[in-house]
Order: structure tokens, then sequence, then C-alpha cells
């Protein structure tokens, strides 16, 4: 199979972690619970594993990540952790339903008010709105780092900068970026960043995480076992532990850890490079062929990812051909991306999302474009 | 190591769960997210491990079963889902904090009003309270199988008979029991059913999951990307879907799912037979000798758990002597069961928890109980 769905969690990882998991699950405790080895041996692996993943986003420290099952757990934290009755929040037409979904709930219960950066018919945000949205009661600026639909990268200094002049609070949804381009929270001003583990950062389905700049004071979204202070009602206030309820994930974080060993060695910029080209190898096969359309913006910085469609094929359609007949796994539909398609005009028809990893190759890239050509010359 | 810590994890798990969770990490894709053969590998794990859970459980169907990170997730869902301003509930001094942390906190924000079925000296409840403290507000009951501290099992008949007789919602934390002894929500009258991966079910860390017996209508703690009806503004009303936002944890669900398949050949009443077996063997072993005080009581039905403390000896103190001497995993401290504590009289102290598996051996349990009397004997 040649597996271009990255976006929806990368299939091929680095051999090191689904051995490490291996390994964690026949010998890991619960980490901190007790003091005996193997939950020292958890509780080790799950410190490092925020080491890493503080330094890899430039995070002021491992204490301010948190572990969570998937970016929706974090974004949902986020979101619904920190806005207060009569909030205003601006978010952007590029958002996943795990950005728009717990915003519009809050805004449905009469909680916040909400308002859209548009985009445009490419999905290039207007990016003087972040501006002009602000209002007094403006709380929080929520975007992703890169649509999961068009693959557009936000310029986030934009946003950035409007909530740091206006003391707002930056939550950025790095679920197609981490792992795959620099994400650092201090240089770029970013408050709240929430990650998945199973996409760019090659790790377990299962991980994922929330990383505080600062002391946002968050309710927590779950509260419960801490394994330190028994005795108090509350969920400890101290971070981590303040949003981390329960037995965490210490199996999969331990392939997390080693994801991260082997994105450390290959370097974030090797990953970009790499997965840049093979996306521009396959936008520029396919972008003059007659019938295809390609969405949104090649002109400016672009995740590894390819949106298009072929004449006014049903792109479900069009995905299962290339499944079924050519052994290539894409992603058609909606994509969890309401605003997004509607944007670009592609409500009824969907997209065939193609999106790569540094896993793949010229070749199954050359075999894509291929049998998007055969299928258009239907 | 002599592993006797298995009320906070089971690390001995049959060798095809971490085999099994390997295999899916180098080949599945994102479950139900796309159509080709890697997502719906993935989706196929997840439907066949929600219907032998559902199986397992005597739920009324395999869509009912929502998969969460954790039980904690699973009954902060529960509580903080179903429950309304001016609700009453009922729980008990044996919880854990993942049981009182959600409610204490909706009690604090002045939601709900709680009353607690006082457990005695023994750890015993008094279950006439069950209905003596039913109110005309009150919503539910909410209570634990087994007292990860003392190992008492709770005759939930009595709770569950009361909840029916008065229209309550009947939550039941199996934390320490699902898959060591039986549950089966529509013969014991369940209403809404959490429990762990990673304990008695032999799964590994990271899985977990809420079962409905009927249609509560829950709030969901997560929205967010589904899968399904990506242009509806809310998370779809359709069981699991309404509880499951974002990628699940579809590794770790392959692994739970070899685990079942064990404890389904294996037989539940075989490893309860047997971890019954070992949990009487240490307990004839250890509570004559002198200066060992076991909490709990033993004339009724009883999970794989031993409380102890050894004179006025600090319990961490004992719990790191085993560990460094003995090579003997066991739990010291407040197991975040501060009311049970409480109860016991053993707030200052904690107690020393010893909790078994199907795995561990008698040679282990005499070597455990040697350890102890020579710890006595200092």
């Amino acid at each position: 199979m040649i597996y271009l769905d990255n976006a929806a969690t990368t299939v091929h990882k680095p051999p090191s972690v689904a051995e490490a998991v291996f390994r964690a699950i026949n010998t890991m405790g619960n980490s901190s619970r007790g003091t005996h080895e193997s939950s020292l041996e958890a509780a080790g692996t799950v410190f490092e594993t925020r080491c890493k993943l503080s330094r890899l986003f430039g995070c002021p420290g491992p204490e301010k990540v948190a572990f969570t099952a998937n970016a929706t757990e974090a974004l949902n934290m986020a979101i619904s952790g920190l806005l207060r009755p009569g909030d205003h929040v601006i978010t952007t037409d590029c958002e996943h339903n795990s950005v728009l979904r717990p915003l519009y709930r809050l805004e449905d219960e009469g909680i916040i008010s909400l308002s859209f950066v548009p985009a445009d018919r490419e999905g290039v945000l207007d990016y003087d709105a972040f501006y002009s949205l602000i209002r007094p009661e403006t709380r929080a600026i929520v975007c992703t780092h890169a649509s999961n639909l068009t693959g557009n990268v936000t310029d986030i200094s934009v946003p950035a900068r409007a909530a740091a002049e206006h003391g707002l609070c930056f939550i950025l949804d790095a679920s197609q970026t981490a792992g795959a381009m620099p994400v650092r929270m201090e240089e770029q001003g970013i408050d709240i960043l929430c990650f998945t583990g199973h996409k760019g950062l090659m790790g377990p389905q299962g991980t994922g995480g929330i990383c505080l700049r600062r002391d946002a004071a968050l309710r927590p979204l779950k509260v419960g076992g801490s394994g330190v202070q028994s005795y108090n009602r509350s969920q400890p206030a101290e971070m981590p532990t303040h949003l981390e309820a329960g037995t965490l994930n210490a199996h999969g974080i331990a392939g997390l850890s080693a994801a991260l060993d082997f994105l450390e060695e290959t370097g974030i910029e090797a990953v970009q490079f790499r997965e840049q080209a093979l996306m521009r190898r396959f936008y520029e096969g396919v972008r003059d062929i007659p019938g295809v359309t390609v969405y949104g913006d090649f002109s400016r910085p672009h995740a590894g990812i390819v949106a298009l469609n072929i004449r006014n094929y049903d792109s479900g359609e069009v995905s299962d051909v290339l499944s079924v007949e050519y052994d290539i796994a894409t992603r058609p539909g909606a994509h969890c991306a309401p605003r997004m398609h509607r944007a670009l005009g592609t409500e009824g028809q969907g997209a065939v999302r193609f999106s790569f990893s540094w896993f793949n190759t010229e070749r199954e890239i050359d075999t894509a474009i291929e049998a998007v050509e055969e299928i258009a010359a239907r």
C-alpha cells in the first residue's frame, strides 16, 4: 500500500516506536503511583518525555507539559478550561471540528461569543481580521497552525502579536505541524499549545498533550486520582498534575519518547525539507492535469498536504478507486473541516486529500501522480 | 521482582497483548477516518473490541460502549455529563478520588448536593443508607464495585435495587473488578459502567471505557472530530460517537482486544477463583503475625487485595523495605482513597497494599508472607 493519509495518522513509524511500547507493556508499572522499580520506570519515562517535548516546543519547562489522549482532548481542555461567561473568542475558517465544536458548544450555551477570521477561495486567511475582530471582551484567539484540508500554513506571527498587544491568550492547534515544522512557544508567542502524538510526531495513538507558556488558570476537564495530595478535595493546582487525572498512558508515552528521539536525531528541519519536497513534487505533477482542481495556496508556506478534485467526480469515489485499483490510501470527504470546505466551495463534492510523511518515497509520489492522471483521463 | 501492585496496574499481561499493539502501531490507520485498508483495519479492531466488551459486561450492544483513556475519564463523563443543577447524589466512603473529586467539584460549585453511605472500621458499608439517604431530588447513586484499599466487594444488588425502585441512575466504578469478577449490566441493574483496561482486563494503559444500559443523555466531556456528520455544529447524538471525539487509541484497543480474548478463553470465573485463592493464602499467612493489622472484611466477597500495617511503622517505609530488600512491589500511602482511610483510622499511617493477579504464584505469596513476618519481627 502507498500510504498518503499521513494527515489522519502516520502509519509508518520509526521501528523503535513499536519496540518501546512492546517493552513498556511488559515491564512498566503505574507512573507516579508507588516507588517500586516498575512504577519508577514508568515515571522516569513519562518525565523524560515531558523534557523532550518541552525542548522540542520551546516550552518554559517539562512541568508545563501535560499529557492527553489526543489533540482534541487538549483543545477541549484549553477552550472549556479557559473561557468564562461573557468572553469573546476569535478563530478562523480553517479550523478542524476539534476547535469548532468546543467553541460552538460554548456559543450555543450562551457562554461565549465567537468571530471568524474569513478565508478566501484559496483558503488564505484575511490576516487583518485578527486585529479588526478584537473587542473589549475578547479573551482568546484560537487557530490552527496549518489547515488539515488545504495544507496552508497560518502565519501565526499575526495572531500571536495581536494577542500579545491586547493581552489575549493565543491557543495554537499544532495537530498538522508538530514534528513536521518548527513550533517554538516562547519565540512564536504561543500561550497554549495543543498537539497530537500520532501524526507528525510519529508516536502511537492515544498520545498528545497541552503545553502552557504561563500559568493559565485552566479549569481541568477531568479530576480524580493524582497519586499526590490525596486528602485534597480538589485536583492539585500544580502542573502537570492539575491537568492529568487518572492513570497516564505511559505505554503510549514510551513510544512517543522513542519517536521524539528519532525526530531529534533526524532534525525537524530535515523532516520538513523532505515532506515539502514530496508535497511539491506531487503538486507540480498534478496541477496541470486537465480536469484536476487543486485547492490551497502554494505560493506561501505549506504543510505536506495536497487536496484536489477530479472533474465533478465524487471525492469518495475517487478515493475508493485510488484505494482499490492503485492501492493508494488517501482521505476523501469533509475532513472534519466544514468551514474550510465552504470557503473552497467544495461542500458538496468534498475533496481528495493526499498527505505525505518522511517515510514516503519519490517513487510513491510518481505512482500517485500517474494514478490521478489516469483517473482524470477516464 | 515479585509484583503485588496489580490494583494500580497489571504488569504481567498475556504475551498477545504487547504483540497486538506492536502489530497495530506498524499497520493501523485512523479508525473511522477514510475507507482504505489500514483505516478499515483500525475500525474493524475497534468494533470487534466493542463487541467483546459488550458481551463481557452484559451490555445491550456494542454501540453502547464508548472508549476512554481510563476509568477516571469515564467517571468524569458520567458524573459531569449526567448531573444537572439541583441534583442530589448518593455515594460512599469507599470511593477513589476518581469518583470523589468530580463529585466534590460539582458540590463546591453549588451545582449538586452530596450524601455519603458511611463505612465502618472494617470498611463495610451501612447498606440501609442507600435507601435512607434518598431524597426527592436524588438523581444518581455512584459507587465502586470494590474498594481499591480494603478489597471489600460492594453488594451492588442494594444500590441497584434502590436506584431501580426510585428511578435513579446507578453508576458503577468497576476499576477494581472488571476482568476479575463477573460484571453484568443488565442482570445487575447497572445503568452506567465505568472501567479501565490496564488493571484486571490486562490490557494496555490508555484504554478504558463507559457503557450505557439505556440512552442516558450525557453531555459529552469532549467534542470535536467524529469522522461523520462533519457539517453538524454539535457532536453527533448517536453512541458511541457521542462520547468519542478525536482519534481513538486504536493501538491500545488492539492490545485490549487481545487481552479480552485471553480472558474469554481463560474464563472470568477461573481468574476470580485463582486471585481469590492467592488473596486468601496471603491473608491467612499474615493475619496472625504479631504486630500486623489487616484491614477490611474477609467474611464476605473480597477482591484480590490485602491492605495491612506493621506496628506503627510508616507504610511508605515498609513498602520501601519490601521493594529494596525483598524486591516485592506493593503500594503504600493513601491510595487516592481519603474517606476509606479515615473510616479505617489510617489517615496518618496509610497502609501497605498487596494486590494479586492471575499471573502471581503461590511461591510469590509465600515469599511475601515471610517478608512481612521478618519486618514485623524487627
